[in-house]
């Protein structure tokens, strides 16, 4: 019988326990979460505090005693304080204080990520309110309630940032996004970064790019923020949400090796250099397909599939994480953005040369009503017309994210920009166009593609 | 200089037309077009009758002077009228009346399908239209605007038959639709079938399945339609929809092989057993590249792939169908079905043991205001686990189509059930889940697979 302990109970937890348990009934597993929260939606926190979610318990992606149902035992409210991995075994703080060693066969660590913290002065104010956890959520929640604040100032203009900027407009509060790169949402290019940031804008969000924070002051019942460029914003409520990084402390100081941002280093099967001691989710390395090099990418679809397979491989399973293509997408006001794969930056960054071409499509046929125009950025390889990446922007409810992961599932498997039109993809004037937009997008790519090759031979 | 000649206007003409030009702008081409509607969209017939699309030239994928700004030079109400192979000319008809010969060095048969008529007494009364070809549609539009009648029986349960059901719906009309099959849309399995009809009879359609047809009778100003089972219905207007076949006189009477379902046996090169002779569309067999065999699959999105590919190859190119997957959607009121691959019938129809296993998702976080269930059912080999097909049945506005474009690339692809775990598919909580629905359904699967395994073990 197997004894496979997990710490954290997050995505990457929650799906080792579960594909453990459903491939082996007689494994023993045991979850240690250190809050209340086991399998959070944490991507669902903005529309919980937009108030779209009444309850923050309805983010559950299941149930404290959905999850017992399942044979794994759950030890809420336990932090792991210590891993012994010669006698191995895991040291744990109960709630009430006094300390366990819990023995293991195999380990999963599953300690997701902590946000980074601005360092500015006057980030530890009262109303500056980090936000990644459950906890920060319902801190957040309470402040919102009980204050009351009017408007809001919002550090990084990442997924978190802009979800949240709309969250807000919601409560009704005047908003302001900051963000330091020169576009936000730099999972995106630029210039695609900039349409996001003018549907926020169409909706009231003041953004503001290429700025900094630099000092946050007490003013009256508010705070004062001041960053380059002369600003200087009084704000009831700022939140932080400029990134974050590993939580590896405990797998660190028991000598598992960190790399790419201070992950852990992982194997395809999701291995560390400890023996029987695994790591998935938002602390370790991502494998990325389309590269075939690792990368910090740290998404809860990555940590569900990263923890399914060390899950499957914590009971003698041999599976390799199959790697990310770098899928992400976010619905903004009426406006989704999706990307996939590589984009020129990282393409030039892994030493590939990329081209990127646009192109604009109806979603649908443009006889049947309500057709809407969407962007399609299809980047290619050069020289060897690979396909390596996609970005859509387009309007909510005209299946852009799905789309994208077409483009993913080319990706996935290796294909050339020009072999997506041998894809068959569905057809019905009111949902697409004999060729999709996909497929049009992927012909514009071959035609300039030919152009340029036309003009060098 | 290549002459390339092309007969018929629609999707696979102008594909290859199209595709020839790009790769060749010294190739002269030739498009002989029977009717005054080139490249016009088939698919969209029902909503130009539905009122929803004002004009019938809305229709149009393209105008002939776009059509012609590409170098193309249309000959429009020409009709070809045989083919002389050894000395490689085409005679035509010209519009008034006179013959002419016009030579080629590669010629494409794209002459597509005809409605099949059912042969029954009256099928030719006034008040009884076939539909598949503009023509028809005017003829229909020109009865529905003067004769205004209050009701309609529509013989035959497909995708026309239905999307002309509600488009009648729309128009004000009481509808009847009459399928000799025990169901409608038998690209369906009969129980998701059943779903579809359930959607229009909620709309105020009646729906009558496993009767046939049996006699039409002048009554009045009106139509009695006499059918199995005591049917007695009287209708303004009948429309007989019950399929099509392939349009292929001109290319058999030249010495070209017809196969499967009469349809012109074609390389995957898209070549006739006639030298230099191509067929694409809906006249010609389509490569089914999960079977691995020919089929007959006449559909919109196979001739625009088809017709590309004889371009390509009409100006030298070595290019070879890579292959229709089946994928077929609908939407239907406020329902999408869409299809992919093989369905149990179909599996075994090809010699293959199909599995199939449904399972019910929301098609976003639950949580996210708006979520709503889709059915899928997942096909795949019993003794492999290999992916085989799959289906869908879900509300427009869920991204239905395009999940099911998702199975259609990993068909394509050739991976098992259990390999779309694998795919790094876009996710935020208003579209999608960490595990897309697409992913959930193949994880029902592998389940029931291997308790099925365990069972046989």
């Amino acid at each position: 019988m197997t004894r496979f302990v997990i710490t954290g109970g997050s995505d990457a937890g929650i799906s080792a326990a579960l594909r453990a348990r459903e491939l082996d009934q007689g494994c023993e597993v045991t979850l240690i979460v250190a809050d209340r929260f086991p399998n959070f939606s944490i991507c669902g926190i903005p529309y919980f505090l937009s108030g779209e979610v009444a309850q923050a318990d309805d983010l559950a992606h299941r149930r404290a005693a959905d999850i017992e149902a399942h044979g794994i035992r759950l030890l809420l409210e336990y932090r792991a304080t210590r891993i012994d991995a010669d006698s191995r075994q895991v040291e744990v703080q109960r709630p009430d204080g006094d300390r366990e060693r819990l023995p293991y066969d195999k380990l999963l660590l599953g300690t997701g990520a902590v946000s980074i913290q601005p360092k500015l002065p006057g980030a530890d104010l009262p109303g500056v309110f980090p936000l990644r956890w459950m906890g920060d959520t319902l801190t957040l929640a309470a402040f919102l309630e009980e204050r009351r604040p009017r408007d809001a100032l919002i550090i990084g203009g990442g997924y978190i940032g802009m979800e949240m900027a709309e969250a807000l407009i919601h409560r009704g509060l005047k908003v302001t996004v900051v963000e330091a790169m020169p576009s936000v949402m730099t999972t995106l290019d630029p210039d695609l970064g900039g349409l996001v940031a003018a549907e926020l804008s169409r909706h009231g969000v003041e953004v503001l790019t290429d700025t900094r924070i630099e000092t946050i002051e007490p003013e009256g019942d508010g705070l004062a923020v001041h960053g380059s460029g002369g600003l200087r914003q009084r704000a009831e409520l700022v939140l932080t949400v400029i990134g974050a990084r590993p939580e590896t402390r405990l797998g660190a100081a028991a000598g598992i090796k960190t790399g790419i941002k201070g992950a852990f280093k992982v194997t395809r099967r999701m291995e560390t250099n400890l023996p029987d001691v695994y790591a998935a989710g938002d602390c370790a390395e991502t494998w990325h397909r389309v590269t075939g090099s690792q990368s910090y990418l740290p998404l809860g679809t990555t940590a569900h599939k990263q923890g399914r397979i060390a899950g499957e491989n914590a009971v003698g399973g041999a599976r390799e994480f199959q790697g990310s293509v770098g899928t992400q997408s976010v619905r903004l006001f009426d406006l989704v953005a999706a990307r996939t794969g590589l984009h020129d930056a990282d393409a030039r960054a892994a030493r590939l040369a990329p081209l990127s071409v646009d192109s604009e499509h109806w979603d649908h046929k443009v006889y049947y009503p309500g057709a809407k125009r969407m962007l399609i950025r299809v980047t290619g390889e050069a020289d060897t017309g690979r396909l390596l990446g996609a970005q859509i922007i387009g309007a909510y409810g005209t299946e852009v994210s799905k789309r994208v992961d077409i483009f993913a599932a080319a990706l996935h498997q290796g294909m050339h920009v020009e072999d997506l039109n041998d894809l068959d993809l569905s057809y019905t004037p009111p949902l697409s166009s004999p060729w999709d937009p996909v497929q049009m997008a992927a012909q514009a790519w071959m035609q300039r593609w030919q152009q340029l090759q036309g003009k060098a031979a």
